[in-house]
């Protein structure tokens, strides 16, 4: 007999219930291991709290608040990143505190980008309208001994030949003999290229719907759309609700490979905020979801990836090579997507590992095929994609960005919600724009506002063009008194304040830190090192370039004044940039509403050439030139 | 305040246990609303009582044991089908006794006609070896930043160009990263045409099995073939579960259509039988139901419908419309079917109504598109289809011949299990010959030994042409003793003893019945009828006939003499009558084994010609001139 050595305990489960704030009602419960983290019992409660580290504990964003019994103090963890008052009123970070019995805890309620964002969609009138989405009317010939063809084979014939033949469709012939006959044999017949989506009794080919979506690493956005008209009907969008597995990509991968149902687990939370957002707007526009045919899916390559449930593990290290990169279309039953069962869900093609579809329809949008002389598409995120067109060619690369430009990793960053700074203009003192209502508190810093500041700082003098903040008297002495007040030294580092505490929701000084300017330095450069590498390919200089177009929410609200006075970008005159609006959601409405859109989608995900930044011999040099501040080259 | 016009009644739910005979084990429960008969729960709880007549109560097939505690004498009802003895020993019918409490029941042990009938298949050497479903070992090229092609890519890279495009397959993909990593870029794809069914790790290219699948709708029968080989490697059948809703189709649609979840139930019935003896014959060969990626089926058009859950209500009246004709694939999993998820299920196509894919396999199987002269291919059973092949012509049509050739709705009639009379021979006496060992007690009387016993009961002068049994004392008196003896006169009606009490198992006398005999007239008189009027149609005469050909068990297992001694059959010398064996089957066999085949199976359903008997005004004529006994014209 062998003695067992080591002996389990049966673990402990207990519930989390989450509660919204008082006055909007709802809760969520997750059971969770004892021992767990709130985190981890709000990834099981399907809490979405932000959490851009993915749970390690460096972010200090996951906040939410304990109910007076339970509150014990701060932990030493806690106390880099929670002031006093906050941790006395309960505010406790998630990833730390362990949950042993069952517990009531309160979500710090958080207005969010969603109405600014969508307001970007633009209606598209490139291409003609010819969805792979058809409606036929048909009256299809009655049964008798001497016509005793099948129902399906009746149903076939009075399709146009285009569409036939049409492949089988099992869960529809099941039902067909008695919708056919309950319907007097006058139906209106869906099709999705050679796939049968639906039979419909008598003529409903009026009403058509069909989804653009839009799955960004931070917000998803819908748009619902009327594909016999080609009109938006309208838009939702929601934060991404896989954050509670990090902000950013590469923390999701990580996620999806390390937890047993990680990535199954992440394909139904982006589906499932999809599913609600589906929800809410077929209720306000009184549509059933079974009226939704076909949807079109862009995103990046790990979004893609997650969307479809399909192993990104290997995205993550070189040489980064994905699942799949051809378009690819699936039911939507198969994904969960709540619209009609047999709908036609397309994800469009990628281009690599780090050029998504995302930047696919971005191409698609901004017409990358058609332009004549040489052309830059910058999307900045998280990762920053650019696309040079030049020389009959078109050249794609990806940088990593880092979260600096979505207000992440900053110290008083954060999305572009009511309350952020999104405007910074430096003269004898500071004036601030500030997302939201009149006389908003002060919340935070977001991406554009961060670029701003830093640009105005440099241009004030308040940093020197390596990024270094002011610190010796004699320079100090030379700024205006206002601004040299507000150069504090806290923590052994340099803070520039840009609103006092006073101005402040939380009743804190909102500052820009020597650290926030190093992540953004680092983000901008890696931006700035991709663009000159892509025009070193084609032998182009900044003079040859006819116009930076910037794509995303970020190009609309970026100032392009600061984003040459930070030398985010080569150096053009500002009637060389132009923003081009949400490009990666136009790209997937035009592929929805058409066929020709669609295919030139493949065509151009097949062309675009591909530069792996990190095997380019110059990216260390590039990199290392384009981090100074100030007009770049 | 309106009042509830009616009140409900919460339903108590009662077990009833069916146990299997002592020694053998095993036993199933069926939860039943109280009130239910024991034939519901039978159903219920997946166990499979003849019921010829589906819960009528009208062939007193479905006789179950009830326990000693239970019993309480017979019913009227039951009186008419059940002996005393067999009434006393606790006998009942299932669908007229109902269930109040929990009760255990024991099931009538019945030996079948499974090993007899599988006998049958061929191997088949006709077409060349080439299935659908092919295997390709490859290595894969390693991944590398100067080559960032997807896994998808690269898989698909290293196919033969036949293969591709190949369409994508989301739950493959899911896991391919990882597959292909772990088997460190060796792995080996199946592919069913355009489909790819499945990656595995290393080179498994030598194992390779598909099931060519029979469903009638008394036996499935299952082929489990190597397809490497083309080698039937085991075979397995059952009784088609689905016989709780009645023996013959027209009960089984009335069944399907009638209860709300009918048609679900049915298609989960059979293939939860086949399901059974695929697992038995994995287990017995020792491979894994994932090692097995094809199925080809064949049955007639209802069990077509039903093994697919389509609607097949309207095949039920004229015009007899069926849902689908063209043959159809579908995903194992989508069927329940328990082989590789993404296995192909491959229904052969179907001729009409009532000439399903068994005729088509028929067809295939007997070559009819490449024989010469004028054929007649004829598959009996409760339905009985008849192609004629002639003047480059392909014709069909279907005859309801009834249940009597599977003995059904005769007296002491039962499928050809062991016991059951399937020969006889009339001289001085009667010689039987029974299915079973050496001294096997008398059961009843099949399909082949009803045709016997009525032939010879013609030729012996104790029915006359019209069918109709002496009864005159004067022609009595001319048989001989031990003959004239067998001549009873019980309730109202002749009956001929085959065997008396003391050779039979269950003590009583077994008997063709007056109405046996009309029963076996009408089935005969269907049969012989279409075959003229096909005749007729190609203006063809019964010496015009180069062969018949008999398909099935039935065709093996008749006597050639005896089947013209009824004019079952057109009259041929006994050398223009074969029997091409399970023909059906084979050509399933062959459809798997060849896409030659499958293509030409699609062919000859496409060129057959279907007569619809019912609206063929010489059909009444031919049909009351075709029942009298005795060589036909």
């Amino acid at each position: 007999m062998t003695q067992a050595k080591h002996s389990s305990t049966i673990t402990e489960m207990v519930n989390v219930t989450f509660q919204k704030s008082i006055g909007t009602g709802g809760e969520c419960v997750g059971t969770v291991p004892a021992g767990s983290t709130l985190l981890q019992a709000a990834i099981a409660a399907g809490v979405h709290l932000q959490s851009a580290c993915g749970g390690k504990g460096t972010c200090g964003k996951c906040r939410v608040i304990l109910s007076p019994e339970d509150r014990t103090g701060p932990l030493p963890e806690e106390k880099k990143f929670l002031r006093d008052e906050l941790s006395a009123n309960g505010v406790v970070l998630a990833c730390k505190r362990v949950v042993e019995s069952d517990m009531d805890v309160f979500l710090i309620e958080q207005k969010d980008v969603f109405d600014r964002k969508t307001q970007l969609g633009q209606e598209n009138k490139v291409y003609e309208l010819a969805p792979l989405v058809r409606k036929h009317f048909v009256c299809i010939s009655v049964p008798s001994t001497s016509d005793q063809r099948s129902d399906w084979e009746r149903l076939v014939a009075e399709l146009p030949k285009s569409e036939t033949p049409l492949r089988f469709n099992r869960r529809i012939a099941a039902k067909l003999p008695r919708i056919l006959r309950e319907a007097s044999f006058q139906v209106t017949v869906v099709t999705a290229g050679d796939e049968l989506l639906a039979v419909e009794p008598g003529d409903t080919s009026a009403g058509s719907y069909g989804l653009a979506i839009d799955i960004g690493t931070t917000t998803v956005v819908v748009y619902l759309i009327n594909i016999v008209e080609g009109r938006i009907v309208a838009r939702g969008a929601l934060t991404n609700p896989q954050q509670g597995a990090g902000a950013d990509v590469l923390s999701r991968i990580a996620y999806a490979a390390d937890h047993p149902a990680g990535l199954n687990q992440l394909q139904t939370q982006v589906v499932g905020g999809l599913n609600q957002i589906i929800s809410d707007l077929c209720q306000e526009e009184r549509i059933k979801p079974e009226e939704i045919y076909q949807a079109v899916v862009v995103g990046n390559t790990t979004m893609s990836h997650l969307f479809l449930g399909i192993d990104p593990t290997y995205l993550a290290p070189a040489p980064f090579i994905p699942g799949f990169r051809q378009s690819v279309t699936v039911k939507a039953s198969e994904l969960g997507l709540r619209i009609l069962s047999d709908g036609a869900v397309t994800v469009l093609p990628i281009v690599a590992g780090y050029v998504g579809s995302d930047t696919v329809g971005v191409m698609l949008s901004g017409q990358a095929d058609q332009l004549e002389g040489n052309h830059l598409l910058v999307d900045i995120g998280t990762n920053g994609e650019i696309v040079l067109v030049g020389k009959g060619r078109i050249l794609s690369c990806s940088t990593a960005a880092g979260p600096a430009f979505e207000g992440a990793g900053i110290k008083h960053g954060m999305r572009a919600a009511d309350g952020a700074i999104e405007r910074v203009k430096i003269t004898e003192d500071i004036e601030l724009g500030i997302i939201g209502k009149e006389n908003e508190k002060v919340r935070g810093i977001c991406g554009s506002g961060l670029i701003d500041a830093v640009s105005e700082m440099h241009r004030a003098g308040i940093i020197d063009s390596g990024g270094r903040m002011i610190s010796s008297e004699d320079d100090l002495e030379k700024l205006p008194t206002s601004l040299r007040e507000r150069v504090l030294y806290e923590n052994g580092s340099r803070e520039f304040v840009l609103a006092w505490k006073e101005e402040s929701a939380a009743g804190e000084n909102i500052t820009i830190t020597q650290k926030d300017i190093r992540g953004l330095q680092l983000a901008k450069g890696a931006v700035l090192a991709g663009v000159r590498i892509l025009l070193s390919h084609l032998g182009l200089k900044t003079e040859d370039l006819d116009m930076i177009h910037l794509a995303g929410a970020f190009g609309n609200y970026i100032s392009k004044e600061s984003a040459l006075g930070i030398g985010l970008l080569p150096q053009v005159s500002l009637d060389k940039i132009q923003s081009i609006g949400n490009a990666a959601g136009n790209g997937a409405q035009m592929a929805l509403l058409s066929t020709d859109a669609m295919e030139r989608s493949n065509r151009l995900a097949r062309d675009a050439e591909h530069i792996e930044l990190s095997t380019e011999k110059i990216f260390q040099d590039e990199f290392l030139e384009s981090l100074a501040l100030g007009q770049s080259y």
